[in-house]
Parts: C-alpha cells; sequence; structure tokens
C-alpha cells in the first residue's frame, strides 16, 4: 500500500443508474423514482458533493437523457451522464472512460443510484481508509439473520461471524480500478461489484463500517423505510 | 420424512423474548417494547393465534412476570409465561418443558419476539411445509447485498446465490425439536437457531418463503421500518 496522502487529492464518483424500476411499480428507471419529491439519483449526487466530490459521471439506461438531465439540473456538482453498457461492471467500465485521464493521485468512489440516503460519514470513512493508504475500500454492516445455504430439499448452516453485507459508496485508487476493470474485461470476468474486480487482481479490499441509512431501495417496502428515516431526519 | 398428515394436528408455539431493549434505548427488554401502542410479543402473540396456534409458551426474563402478563392479557389463545435460560438454546429447552407431553403429532413453532409483524401467510407457509412431511422448516429470503467474508486486513467476495436469511417462525414436528434440543445439550453444542439443532441430528433443514415484514427488530430504524409498514397496512 502506498503512503497516506494529502488530504487534498481530488475525488471523482461513478453513480451506477442502470436498474429499472419496475420491481418498485414504476415505469421509470429507478434512479428517477421520486423519495419525498426528490429522485434517488439526484439524492445520491447532493449526498455525495456534501462529502467533497468534486466530479460525478452518472451511467444511465438509453433514452433518458433528458429525464436524468431534469433530475440533476441545478446539483451542488459537476455531473455528467453517459448512456451505460449491458451488464453493471460495462456501466462502470464506460463511465471510467468519460471520466477521461486524471491524476494517478484521484480517488474514485462507485455508487448505487438505489442507495439514496448514504450518508456523508459512511463517504467519509471510505475516503479516509483510501487515505490512509488502502486501494479498495468497501462499506459494509455485520449481517444480522442467521444464513443459510440452499440446496436441493435441504440446506445447511453458515458461520455469519466474519460475513459481512456490502454496501456502496465503494472507494478505490482510479489507476488500480482502471486496472481492475481491464483485467476482468480481458480474462473474461463476470463480478458482482467494483472490489470483485480489484480482487481478482489480488489487492486487497479493506471494510470500513457503513450505515443502515445507505440501504439499497429494491422494493416498495424500502421506499417506506427510506421516507420512514427522511421523516424522522427531519430532511426536507 | 412421514407421510402428509390432517390438518387437524394441533400447533402449538414458543416465543423467545429473552433480548434487551438497550439497543431501542429502552429500559424494558425488547419484547415490552410498544410498536404503535402494542408490545412486540403481543403482536408476535396475536399474529401465531390468528394463524391457528392454539397454545403459547413465552420465554421471559426473569423480573418481568408482572409486565408480560399484562403485556399478553385478553389475547386470543392460551398463552403462559415461564423465565428462560442464559442462552437462546436453553430459553427454547425449558420453553419445551413447560409445553409438556404432548400428541407425538404436534406441530411446534419457534419465534423470536424480535419479528413482531410476521405475516399469516409465513406461518402458514412453515405449517403447510411440516403438513406435507418436512420435519424442520424455516422461513428465508434472499439476500439482497452483496456479501464478503472479512479477513485480517482484508476480505474476500462470498457467492450469494445460495444464500438465505433466516427468518422465524421456524416450525417442527414436536418429538423431533426435542430430541434435537436434546441431542444438543448432551454433545454441548451451541446453537444459533431451532433448525440448526434438528440439522445436529442429521435431520433435513427445508426452506420456504419468508417476508420483508417479518423484519427483526435490532436498532432505532427498525422500529421506524415497522411503524411504516403498519401505517401503510392501515393496522390499528
Amino acid at each position: 500500500m502506498s503512503a497516506s496522502a494529502q488530504h487534498t487529492e481530488p475525488v471523482v464518483a461513478i453513480v451506477v443508474a442502470a436498474g429499472s424500476g419496475s420491481r418498485l411499480g414504476a415505469s421509470v428507471p429507478k434512479a428517477l423514482v421520486l423519495l419525498d419529491g426528490v429522485a434517488l439519483v439526484r439524492r445520491c449526487v447532493d449526498n455525495l458533493a456534501e462529502a467533497g466530490v468534486e466530479r460525478v459521471v452518472v451511467t444511465i439506461p438509453a433514452g433518458f437523457e433528458d429525464d436524468f438531465a431534469g433530475a440533476l439540473q441545478g446539483a451542488d456538482t459537476q455531473v455528467t451522464c453517459v448512456v451505460g453498457g449491458g451488464r453493471r461492471q460495462d456501466s462502470v467500465r464506460l463511465g471510467l472512460r468519460a471520466l477521461g485521464h486524471l491524476p494517478g493521485t484521484t480517488l474514485v468512489l462507485v455508487h448505487d443510484a438505489a442507495r439514496p440516503l448514504v450518508p456523508a460519514v459512511v463517504v467519509g470513512r471510505v475516503l479516509q481508509a483510501l487515505r490512509d493508504g488502502a486501494v479498495a475500500v468497501v462499506p459494509t454492516l455485520p449481517v444480522v439473520d442467521s444464513i443459510r445455504r440452499s440446496a436441493a430439499g435441504t440446506s445447511s448452516v453458515v458461520d455469519r461471524s466474519r460475513l459481512r453485507a456490502v454496501q456502496t459508496p465503494q472507494g478505490f485508487r482510479l489507476d488500480e480500478l482502471v486496472r481492475g476493470h481491464t483485467h476482468i474485461e480481458l480474462a473474461g470476468l463476470e463480478v458482482t461489484d467494483d472490489a470483485a474486480a480489484c480482487e481478482a487482481l489480488g489487492l486487497p479490499v479493506v471494510l470500513v463500517e457503513g450505515h443502515r441509512h445507505a440501504l439499497k431501495i429494491t422494493e416498495p417496502v424500502d421506499m417506506l423505510l427510506a421516507a420512514a428515516i427522511l421523516a424522522a431526519e427531519g430532511t426536507p
């Protein structure tokens, strides 16, 4: 790992906004669904901007360019939308390309637009770990429920003591994330997230503490919870 | 597995209510915390009664006998409170003892008092699987977040495709659950739940579909979600 760097390193982010809104009963992409009047993607970008992110590339589904531009108008950071790819990893690779050539010290966050309420404190923990020398950082929470592994007609208990549920934003040294995505593309690997792309290179993936408010919106019940969190916080 | 039995088999339940309310900021055991004016343990018992459970033994912390009696007064099923043991498995064993000798065809559910909103449909699925011949049944949900296994200074991705998050009530043929708990006691085993006690006997543990409403209350944010679910359902 590299030595600790200055706090002035530029921070950029990719927000992956490919998800459909169908499970939420919406006719638009999930990232455009309104939570208390504000699109999920806008909440993500605002939270990243609040945590000091200077520039955000949002990877969006084709055909919704105007909708995303509208949802992100007036955001408090520099935002570019690019059409994403077939798989999540394709979208991230296109997002990296849209970021272009940046200084080797740049830090990059990859965030899921389905996690609109990620607190700035979580973003801060991810960035701090990078500044402390990590190359790949993931916010996680302990797994609360018992876990079983299913098999035909039966199942077996899994020791959950070392299992962690992964959230986003995941943070990386930009050059290493580019290297990880190039590697999985050339090797024909499919990965579930960006940390796995770096892990495929043999890089250590450091875990920091996530937050319940960074929940992933997948079903209507998650929108209920997100709305309740906002109401309890008194956030407009 | 035994052949399918009549729908007239008696169904009893043990509700484990040992948890402290400290993480919720409460000075009483978690099961006595009020959700929209009704104690969590009472919501559990009412939901089990609605699903046809004839008799419930609640294992409670010592010193709160009167509080639990008050919270359960007028419940629509036969309820007995007994003081639980040091570990969850000790409480269940004491609960089984309090149930006494029942016909060998009896079905037993073991439910966690921290899951107050378990829908009757989930209880029904567990009982149906037992009536179809299973000896141990667990309601589960797919794991939504990516999962990593933590290790010193790093972590590794875990294939989550076959992982399932376990809920309650877990259901058993009473004689087999007694046998499982006797086995783990004699063998000096520690288990995280009752399905694991049966698994230790080599019995198959069948999975059925759980429900997001059966969430486990652990932190204040879970109370927010539970209250939002109740409000959305229009439940009083």
